[in-house]
């Protein structure tokens, strides 16, 4: 490689999302230390908005310094302690996950097994509990991205914690374009990513945890086996002890840059307009796939992404590939059981537009050697 | 916060250090997808300058998406099992942290205690090897950033392999900023950090693990109980398996973007030019530090960090706020027995240049409230 120069593409898969030119200036921005008084400043500023985007009055929400994975071991590995018992939905490759984590973890994980592509009610959640009544952490994922449904989860707060447990949720898809409500849910731990419907680089991954999971850490009786993820140390820098900070890592400086003109501009633009846009693009975009014959595979799809049934006769593979070399379109694959017969299709943060709609339809006609006519009259009619 | 407008500081800390304005454009370009087939060639050729500069063949060499403390937990993570006996040389915080991260993985640890700011003699070890013959790693620190120790290794593989032991090597400060062989020395797992002498900003840990470190890897007999930080994992994606990668967590694209930028600066100036500017720059600043009065801590000091004590009657910490506020130049203070006590003046990467040698002496001269000329005329003399 003489030099670096990445194409432009457009990026409708399933996260990264297309970043927006005002974040990546920031991204850009002169370096400055890691306890420099203005870094610490930005600190603060993209807690307070984290807080806001998790609806949370937690002050133990922060970007862990590394990608959603790590957001996800962050919460599993403070909360759990070696042969505790926990609870995941699995219904999709991220509850996959979960358990894969937790059980490294040392934890004896119980697993709800859900149809990909369906979501848990919450009476089979309640029946899991009674039956594994040690159960002290209950997983699940609110936007399963390898498959685009979207779990509801009124009132599961209410009834883990009847149970005596604590609810842990993967919100790395939802976060910032569908509603997330954290403290009203009464979500104990919760983590997403910077790549998703924020729109900036992959690299972060904001976490949130409630008070009944700060005792819960406090209560622990070994400290938490991972030294990079350990909250008690990483409180200490970010939210500081008597005025002072103490070094525990180098933060990624300008990352944390990014992550905050992200936020910014989710704040701009207003959570409530935000989620209505990411509605309004996925109702145009479904009704023009559903014209173009495809068909959802989940029953209750996220709006910021879908995933279609790749139609017999098509290779799907083949069909990506075009759509990037010569469209400059991203899009997804299937994952597990739909690993070559479905497709991913985001619609993200600063990629959820119309003009995206469009062009991913005419795209999609293109390689499926379709008119594409129908479906741009479908998603016109549905915006 | 009403708009980001990060002050320009000039990085002359423990790092990160300043960032070229051609790493921080690389930084910005367009995200492209982690598994877009120009992020692989990306990849590829990161991996290929990393080899390049860690001088090793071994395939197993990649960053780790998060920051250095994240490599040295990745690295040791991988090579002990719970039970595993370790030693690690502790000379300063990072000898301490080895200690620390082992110890919640399980590991049993003894320390080869050495005063702060020396290096330890290799006969130590071979006692310390001899004295606890079920040692399985051992763990040095290569350049110390908390006491600006330079540590040699020449022949420490050698002993260590005798002994039935891995060599593991913190390379975070040291990296293309002096002489590193890690080949040659036989070390079989060592980290660094994007922020030091590769002047790219904080957020990735370049690793890179031996044969025999493999091997030892792959004859674990439980999973590494980090998922994110599992090679067995990270291999499937950085190296890929029949021509596959595996998709595992969302690379930071944009950091590894900057990561290469940096990497190709390095092989654009040579790594033998490179050490030689900065012993060269090194010199120059510590005549003049000397002539303004200051001592150094270490007897064998690293070129990139000069860890100085502070004279009687002057407030180290004011100090530094000065330096910072007035000039915009920002050093680090003393840690653990050297808190309050010690300056830590770094010249790494792009920030290790004649003018910033004069310029920290300038400024130092002044927040000391002594003249100038006679360090600038010492250093010019070194130079």
């Amino acid at each position: 490689m003489d030099r670096l120069d990445p194409p432009s593409r457009v990026l409708l898969g399933p996260g990264p999302s297309d970043v927006p030119p005002r974040v990546l200036r920031a991204l850009a921005a002169p370096t400055v230390g890691h306890l420099d008084p203005y870094y610490i400043e930005v600190m603060e500023d993209v807690r307070a908005r984290l807080r806001a985007c998790f609806r949370t009055e937690s002050p133990l929400t922060f970007p862990v310094s590394a990608t959603g994975m790590a957001g996800m071991e962050a919460c599993l590995a403070n909360l759990l302690e070696p042969g505790d018992a926990m609870l995941v939905v699995v219904n999709g490759v991220f509850g996959g996950r979960m358990v894969e984590v937790a059980t490294r973890l040392g934890a004896v994980v119980h697993r709800l097994e859900v149809p990909w592509g369906e979501t848990v009610e919450s009476g089979a959640v309640e029946r899991a509990l009674e039956t594994h009544p040690d159960v002290t952490c209950v997983g699940i994922v609110h936007a399963e991205t390898s498959t685009g449904a979207h779990q509801p989860l009124e009132g599961l707060g209410e009834l883990v914690h009847a149970h005596g447990a604590l609810l842990v949720v993967d919100a790395v898809t939802s976060f910032t374009g569908a509603p997330l409500e954290v403290d009203v849910w009464g979500i104990d731990a919760c983590y997403t990513g910077s790549q998703k419907c924020l729109s900036a680089p992959p690299g972060l991954s904001p976490v949130t945890f409630s008070a009944r999971a700060v005792a819960r850490m406090e209560a622990r009786s070994a400290p938490v086996r991972s030294w990079y993820l350990d909250t008690s140390l990483l409180r200490a820098y970010w939210e500081g002890e008597g005025g002072r900070r103490s070094y525990h890592h180098t933060a990624p400086v300008n990352m944390t840059y990014a992550l905050r003109e992200a936020l910014q501009l989710v704040m701009e633009e207003g959570l409530e307009a935000r989620f209505a846009r990411h509605r309004r693009h996925h109702a145009a975009l479904r009704a023009g796939l559903e014209a173009l014959g495809l068909r959802y595979v989940p029953a209750r799809s996220l709006p910021m992404l879908n995933c279609v049934r790749v139609p017999d006769g098509i290779d799907e593979a083949a069909a990506r590939r075009r759509l990037l070399s010569e469209w400059g379109i991203e899009i997804g694959g299937g994952l597990g059981p739909f690993a070559g017969k479905a497709w991913r299709i985001g619609l993200m943060g600063a990629s959820c537009t119309r003009r995206n709609v469009d062009l991913a339809l005419v795209a999609l006609a293109s390689v499926m050697e379709r008119p594409a006519r129908e479906a741009l009259d479908a998603a016109d009619a549905a915006s």
